[in-house]
């Protein structure tokens, strides 16, 4: 902790009974000094700032007003739960976050019984509230349930879904809807454009309009049904807003900032709502400290930084960013070809499409979090003739599997995928971790599945996918920066389905999908200098799968490693199929599948995570003794 | 074709060229001759008959006012489309719809350039749409492109992600809301309270009204930008509608069986439209035949019937069918556990869960066709303490795989996941195989995947979720009947990731996951009757793995092959995975995976698609025999 750093307050709170103690008059003090250590300590851990400066007065005065964790707050997507962790018991492991062994930085029920529902992925919140919401009632509990999203999730299609159930049902179920307008990009959509005319069209509520949207909600003495049934009426006459057709009951815009406004809606809510109420705040990302308030991106995702200047720690790249390779690379394609357009799902910074809409401002689409729907609009996209490229993280390709399945497999529509984040992705843990990309993709009949082994295989990926116009084609890249190899100025045409040998050896093969490339090739100098000669190859497609390569390995070597960063029935399961099928698991031949392990491993570097996944170096060495029956010892290792 | 069947107009309409030279007047004839027509055929193959009933006239519409098909008409889901398959150049097979080498019982590319956009699963044309009509933007033609999606299918999420995406564009996309108030079932939640009330309180729109709301967002001689912010404004001041607010303009409601108002508005909009519309027309479902609009569910998915009486013949079960196992076994289970609740996705039917609505209407939930928001949904309620099984079939479960793996397994919550349609389905054709499930679901950690052998082990599956609290834990069964074997009163709890030896035998061993235990053990006699002695098992688990049976069966045994019906990278592919790890793929032992092959089968009966994948009883020995170097002429089959 900063020595510095004075807060008196807050050092009386250490769970939300103490706060509960509290008085109301020195909540805008508690919520000042707990700007102050989440500043201090998000400037030594790096992480998520911009969002939890926002929701600082509201974390303070949901767990003032509500009896947490009997009562259940749920986080959406959750990197806005810093000054909740402060508040719940963790204040002193908060300088651990997203670090090795330390806090999570998003909420998890394995971490504390204050996080009910654990999140990452975005729009999540209601769906899960409203299913403790049944819960409570079934129990006969007046348990509250209030779940905390914000616009940008709202865009998300299963936060509609949640609505529109929950709308219908009776349930206690309180969604604060946190408007910043502005989730980790400025928003898109007409849902984020409505909001803004709600907000400003609407000044805040005063008191007394809240009093009397209170009285709406809650009339007391007067039968709900009857109370709903002249809502609605009025509604329909003079039309209510989205979430009132919607069965919500709409109290706001309230100034989400402001102490005097929240905890008495909160108040009155918890002590006499029956039904489900959405409660619209407006607050201000980054609110509170300067160098935040005055960024484009509300330090939405930081470094390390200067708390004083707000200046942040750059990190010394020695080579390009994978993601920067895409984006010129596809930057490149574009110019030669006027069909390809770029679609991402509200990431257009996280998927370096920001570059390419500099260039090509209109060819890219940013669909809003929505991956479902970006993914089959690409399909629209390619049914007319265009090379849509959709640009999406691993973890988040998987909200959209059944479009992948059924709006471009079974159509053999060639939508290109561009895989970023896959394998593990280090702080931001299991959630983001890109695990299952290669086993739900290159399962489905028609599809071209590659990983990138380096930078420069990145960008011959990129010009491959381009030219290929005869079905899906997906390509995947981690995390993180290159390897530093020689850039070619422009990608070749890769022929589908064929790999490389990278380094010719007699005695071991060690055949290689995606990144893990590096690492097979330092274990090669071991299992060498141990006297076992190696061959390295990069098998470049998981499907279809070079047959040639794959049989003259197996053929030729007396064992056959296949390394990839990804989990059990992915590129190693297709390798052991076909060699079943071609009968070449004839005894002579020791094959070993080394994949993900069995588990969610927690953050960690991702160098670390893939030794404990033991698909490093030492990892892929230490498997070829022993199949081979030998110890790293007897070798001298 | 039925020769008592007079249709002189409709014999004139071999495409949509033919029916844009009729005269307007002539279209109620038209109208009346296709649906006679549709009745006629689905009366001999089953089918979808309700929807398709309930669009003649807006389908002989559309194809009437757009230059199909150059203009693009994407039917959602596709079960409505057999007036739009009889007008497009198929009338002369529209009896070989759902059969082997027939028409798709749903819209597909590869069928028709009239299909530009193939459907099956709900709420996808809005994107497809867009991403067609962003291309013919940026093409710069005036093409036309009309998504018509029923009330049912708004209620899954893409559709608003993409009604919020298109509503922020300026593409001209035309979406027509078909709402008929009824989907399979009938439908949930608020949007369709929303749609009700719409359609209630405004009764349907005069010429004159008409006129007025296509003057307002046609606007012709005014800026288009002007208009939107007046009607922005409006909106604001006396309240839009729900799509008004999302930037649609919104037309409707209009009778959508009357062609005096569809044809001129259709036209209007086609003549001078150019932004994001939304026509509202509301239909009857089943409407024209007597049967249909009488019943509950009007004919939406139909045996072949008498026309006259409506009678649907019904087959003679032998067995029971799954489905229904699965919901006696779900009943059982919950009179013994009160924590016990279903959650269906619009499937109650489908699913079996309306029977166990019957005995337990409080704890049945149908969250609508939103099978995201179901399964995160039912995460809640597990994390509170309840026990859901979420019946969803295989194919549809692919839209909630996100959910699954960030809600469900990173938390290890103990959702239970009933996996009905799982394998090959049969007339739904390829997108409605179960295909992928084992593959996507056994790839998680801590997920227990199981897959029931007949419906006696189904029962005992059921019961064995119901017992099992430690994590999430599947269970997949196929479409249809049974088997016939003996089932137990009540289903037994199977231990953990424990298989059972059905046969003994010395030589081959048929290790299978799933109901093609029936096909193992016929070609283990006639293996046996060959002289080869074969083993049976049925591995139960897929995850965790029965080690000791495997190392048993490989070690035991010349041949090993695991059979499933399910893509590679499943069940097979953890067999051999292990195998790999073990060191018992050594030469001694022949192994093959028989999984479905790396295509997407048309429809055609199951047992039929089983042989084509080679996954029957002659399948498995002739790959065995091929395995052992035999032909199967040599010892006499």
């Amino acid at each position: 902790m900063n020595p510095m750093l004075q807060t008196p307050l807050l050092d009386q709170v250490i769970y939300p009974d103490d706060l509960r103690k509290l008085d109301d008059k020195d909540m805008p003090q508690l919520a000042a000094e707990l700007r102050a250590e989440m500043v201090d300590a998000v400037s030594k851990t790096g992480g998520h700032l911009g969002a939890g400066l926002g929701v600082v007065e509201l974390t303070i005065a949901v767990h003032k007003v509500f009896n947490t964790p009997y009562d259940r707050v749920i986080f959406d997507v959750g990197h806005q739960c810093y000054p909740h962790k402060i508040l719940t018991g963790r204040r002193d492991r908060i300088r651990t976050l997203r670090q090795e062994g330390g806090l999570s930085g998003f909420t998890r029920r394995a971490e504390s019984e204050y996080d009910p529902f654990g999140a990452a992925h975005s729009s999540t919140s209601i769906s899960a509230g409203l299913g403790m919401a049944v819960a409570a009632e079934m129990d006969e509990s007046k348990r509250n349930v209030i779940a905390i999203i914000g616009d940008g999730a709202l865009s998300g299609g299963m936060a509609f879904e949640a609505l529109n159930n929950a709308g219908s049902l009776d349930a206690r179920l309180i969604v604060i809807l946190n408007d910043n307008d502005m989730s980790i990009a400025p928003p898109t959509g007409a849902m984020s454009a409505y909001l803004a005319r709600l907000a400003s069209g609407r000044t805040y509520l005063g008191f007394r309009e809240i009093g009397k949207k209170l009285t709406a909600y809650l009339g007391k003495n007067i039968d709900r049904a009857i109370t709903r049934a002249v809502e609605h009426a009025r509604g329909y006459v003079t039309g209510g807003t989205l979430f009132e057709e919607l069965g919500f009951y709409h109290i706001g815009p309230i100034d989400g900032h402001s102490f005097e406004h929240l905890l008495p809606v909160l108040r009155n809510v918890r002590d006499n709502g029956n039904g489900p109420v959405l409660i619209h705040i407006v607050t201000q990302k980054g609110k509170g400290y300067a160098p935040a308030e005055a960024a484009a991106d509300k330090y939405h995702g930081v470094n390390k930084f200067d708390v004083i200047t707000g200046a942040q720690a750059k990190a010394k790249p020695n080579a390009p960013a994978y993601t920067s390779v895409f984006a010129e690379a596809l930057i490149e394609e574009a110019r030669h070809d006027p069909k390809i357009v770029g679609i991402t799902a509200a990431m257009p910074t996280g998927t370096g499409l920001d570059k390419f809409a500099e260039v090509f401002p209109k060819r890219i689409f940013d669909v809003g979090i929505a991956e479902q729907h970006g993914i089959t609009f690409a399909a629209g996209l390619a049914a007319e003739g265009y090379k849509p490229f959709a640009a999406i993280y691993s973890t988040f390709l998987q909200r959209a599997y059944d479009q992948v399945v059924h709006d471009v497999a079974i159509q053999s529509l060639p939508v290109r995928f561009a895989i970023d984040r896959a394998g593990y992705v280090g702080a931001d843990g299991p959630t983001h971790a890109g695990s299952f990309d290669t086993t739900y993709l290159a399962t489905l009949p028609g599809f071209v599945v590659m990983a990138a082994a380096d930078e420069a295989e990145l960008k011959h990926m990129v010009r491959t996918a381009a030219a290929y116009d005869d079905g899906p084609i997906s390509f995947r890249y981690p995390r993180g920066e290159g390897v530093g190899v020689e850039m070619p100025a422009r990608g070749e045409i890769l022929e589908i389905g064929k790999g490389r040998v990278v380094k010719q050896g007699t005695k071991v093969a060690l055949l290689s999908f995606g990144t893990r490339l590096a690492d097979c090739l330092m274990a090669a100098e071991d299992l060498d200098a141990a006297g076992l000669s190696t061959t390295v190859a990069d098998a470049r497609f998981a499907k279809p799968l070079d047959i040639d390569l794959i049989r003259q390995l197996a053929r030729n070597h007396e064992v056959l490693l296949t390394v990839e960063e990804g989990a059990i029935g992915g590129f190693g399961a297709h390798v052991l199929h076909f060699l079943a099928h071609e009968g070449l698991l004839d005894g002579r031949l020791k094959v070993r599948p080394l994949v993900m392990p069995d588990l969610f491993i927690e953050q960690a570097k991702p160098e670390t995570m893939n030794a404990m996944a033991g698909l490093d170096r030492k990892g892929i060495v230490s498997t070829v003794f022993q199949m081979l029956g030998q110890t790293e010892a007897a070798i001298g290792l």
